[in-house]
């Protein structure tokens, strides 16, 4: 709901201030002209994050893995993985082990295990986080996206298949929510550092 | 919509004909009016399928797998194995091998593949055909079930769930429709046999 | 979910291993780009159905037939009809044979009567399925359409009409899936053929 | 949203003033309790109408024709008779005439073409206005019955597929009313006769 | 779902046939194409309807009425007025009759009663069919509109408002087929003449 | 979702403080264990309201008005009209004067005009407050019901033809909440009085 | 529903009549080509009100206050406040006092509890009003807006958690309705007013 | 899904096994059988948990504070907290803390914010979690309620309230489901402990 103009005008405040900056969704429009005005403007048009950092990021000591179901449901993933390393956090990742071909994730679900928390990114059916809550301890966080077209209903059919997950205490966030997911995520990580 | 006296009348008619009879969804107290009445009436509680068999069923010599994800989608599986059997399909089934467990299912994926048409029950979120269509090469028909609470919409989440498959060629039939599986398997079994 | 420039560069990676490639949904701009670089690629407008044979297809030597009910399902009817192809079989269609002028249906239903299986293709009421389950005893894989207005819902209204059809054994896949019913008619060939 | 008290209550007055009175959507005991106190009251189970006629029924000379599906939607339609025979028109009735055995609806379509004006009452995928809409010339008054299960949605998805019908000039009442239909005839017969 | 080309050609086609055309929701730029190339083509732009007129229109000679609840339904009527003059019946309008102004309807609604059917157009709230059901005795088909925003649901409101009317027997068609409300008048008005 | 033993243990509790009581949608039994324990408790079973009057009301001395559509939406305006009695306002009525009836409504619009707020209470199609809105200066709290049948979505539809009303300046509270229409119009008047 | 030309030639006609005119919602290109022609128009872009002002605006002299939670509210809040100007009433705003931040609105919840009324504008969770209503005493007059994503359904989920509301007696209007927000006050204000 | 007898029997095995077991959502008459047959068996009326402990519960030394906003949303809040019992972690409590009444949860949110994860429980509007994620800083796990009534949906409305909170990084879970908040809870504390 915000213009183009107060956008870019809220940015130059911010980084007048000195602070580091995140913007995600950003169109590429505007984050072109944010790059013209500011050097250390930092634009990734896959996840459409936009970052400057002006001070050093606090490192937060804990292992996230972001893990996605198909290619589509990537940049999604990548809007956690890039807000998680805003703030001091940097995942590994493991994408396209959707649930149609079980052996890929299960081959690679020792990544998943070590984690202090893991992010689970799915759309069409979102029935990966039940999948990995079965076969790891740690905190899953579910992240439908609106990746499906028919009756996949903008992504709340992803949606109410994690909230009915088979697969006990499973978390979801709002559907394309990458940014909510990490900043649960690092609600969780925090607390284990302090 | 039809009242007890109605469908008793029809059963009796139908009796009195000679013919075969299957009543799926019949309520304990209607069976056991009809039990009273008919000798060979035979009622199953758990499926709540009513069969009175007079005419030798004529065996269709195909195999059928019959795929339930949890120990509450029994009743819903049983109405299409019952249904099956009615028709001249034996099944074999696979219950309780949900995707929270999946190695469980993986176990025993072989007797899946084996088949020439399987049915999968499943309510939650769903998810259990596309694990499946993933490792099967054979038809798939997904039964949604209305197992669950919450956000499960009676059904509605799993069948959507379903239709979003990414696993490819996955078909529905609508929610709880054991019978209405086990009549598409035996489109698809009859067919291979003639 | 996926950019042009990312679909582009898949489809060469494919080319280059000498696979055969079918793309469904193509748009037609990067459809244009992919056939002005590979000679071999072909595009079908009607269908947005993008395909490159570079390997003889194997035949599947059994009889589909597919349905629509209106003209303006057969984009989904031919994004059917050209899957199966691309697999192997050689569908026969029957377009423009919707039920509120049931007799021009009825005529030809012989057709339909033949097939291994047959795919229906509906928007509107959706009625179609029925119609024609009532008829034929093969297989019948009903695909809903989003053509209609104001309370079809973007296909909805026929998807339930058709999950809730009074014909047995009628199955559904998700709207406008085209490619998704002939994946599941393949599934039934393919075991017919084995 | 009236107690039993204060229905009767009402029946009482409009008996005192000499009104022929006409209650839909009777319950037996209600229903009873009435009859026993009025002599002239007739109570239909299957329609659930309670008729007191105590003034002559000035008849409405047209045709009207009532068709139902399955035997279901029987009661819905029965509500629709004895609605319009309590305001002076004698309809014939064509039931169970579902669109999966379409021949037997053929083999009786003069009956409804003869008429002026039908009402056709469905449940389930609630195809028959299309079909018949297609078949025959007068207005066609469609009423969509709760009549189904899983996803029929307590009949909105037989109300959707009658809003979208391929056949022209087709309109819709609420779901299960069979009263609606009845008076929408009614409006269209005396307007014919006048 | 046809394209610019498929229209022309189809239009073309009936035009050779020297058959009167109606073309409904038709966009100006393809009214434009076809204006251009066949001097007896009409179309008007409130409406989007093209008729070309070949055949002298065989004169329906009853009353129909046409009214509309705001300026923003006059496109729906003007469609239905259109339709129905294209078959033969030259309808009488009252537009801008909304139900919050309820003194301008009463003022002029002799001129609905006169009719022999009338067709009610609304969008928001849809009550305008219940007020006028309450004060005529002719058919009232309603059509709602999906005028309005917020929770006007596309319609939808207006829809389910009209089929819950408190008014009796008024019968509902889709959301903005004015189309559909002529098709509907006319097989009541030429029952009527017939 | 409070147990019927915590209900009369809360309203013990507030009675032997001295203070005032008013319990909405009481139960029938529930109310009649407490009015057989405290001699000043009344309950009026149409309403459902239970009051224990122990202090003076101190009245606000500003004129309400609740209008009801229905006979069935009258324990809602009642339950409106008890609850601003408790809180000091007599307010006067004008029940069963629904939009099919218009002239009814005209012939007392005056009691409406003279009032400094009024409640609407409607179920159905919900489209009386469009036409008191257009009628009357005051402030218009509108109160859909669950009364009706079929489509009417247990009040989401008069809810949202309220919401979409062509009236302008109507406020709406949740379904059946006479309470909250009636705290509504406390607020407007004791701002009124202050 | 309105074109552009007949928007400027309503305006026109208007201003001829040298009334006041307000229109919200007003398209940038058109209120450009009206300001072109009409020398005392006036457009604001953020709310995209158009107000042309002839007459002199007789002043209600009574507080309103209008809240709103977010900045991508502020569209609708300041929709609300010109309104509200337009027929007299010069509203004081508190902005960016979401609950995400309660500290922010208790430090200035005074403002609120001085006026006479308060529109409280609020998407997302939409739970602001709650908040409010449980501070203040005045009326609460509650505008859900469109603001969120995901699963906000277009402001579905504001308006729904504000009929819900836990806070006794707060009203709400149609998602986005800024204008209905203001008008709903003015009754209120004229009320105390007169 | 599971029918008493079958209960009762998995419970028998369990307790043979010498296991703990924990049955949330126990009816009453099911739980007396019980606890009839099992000594050790106890069950709590209020949050339907039936509990039977055999072997001794490792505790989690981590704090985790459980908060509800009515009364009404005690019994699941009391779910969540037995089974965080049930599996070693004794949560401490803050009942009746609703946003319409903030200051009584700002008084005591220092309890909130000490804790390791805080779980928050609401129904109705379900703005709880918003406020409280705007004053803590660990992982907040919102569980909505179906308390409520008219537009709250059974909970969906609090649901989508939660998912669509202006407060970072909150997650939900299924409605009702106190079980999965303190799984969720406990996946958490024991990653923490580890």
């Amino acid at each position: 709901g915000k213009t183009p103009e107060h956008l870019i005008h809220i940015v130059d405040e911010w980084v007048a201030r000195g602070k580091n900056v995140l913007a995600t969704r950003a169109e590429p429009s505007i984050a072109a002209a944010i790059c013209a005005r500011i050097a250390r403007a930092q634009y990734d048009p896959v996840s459409r994050c936009l970052a400057i950092i002006q001070q050093p990021i606090e490192p937060v000591d804990r292992r996230l893995c972001i893990v996605a179901a198909g290619t589509a449901d990537v940049p999604v993933a990548e809007e956690a993985r890039r807000t998680a390393a805003f703030f001091g956090v940097e995942a590994s990742t493991l994408y396209d082990v959707g649930v149609a071909g079980i052996h890929r994730l299960l081959g690679q679900i020792e990544t998943v295990r070590q984690a202090d928390a893991c992010i689970v990114v799915a759309g069409m059916e979102g029935a990966l986080p039940s999948v990995i809550g079965g076969l790891v301890a740690c905190p899953v966080i579910a992240v439908p996206t609106s990746v499906g077209y028919g009756t996949h209903q903008q992504g709340m059919t992803a949606l109410f298949a994690m909230l009915n997950s088979c697969a006990e205490g499973i978390t979801v966030v709002n559907i394309d929510n990458g940014f909510g997911g990490a900043c649960a995520a690092l609600r969780i990580l925090r607390t284990i550092q302090r």
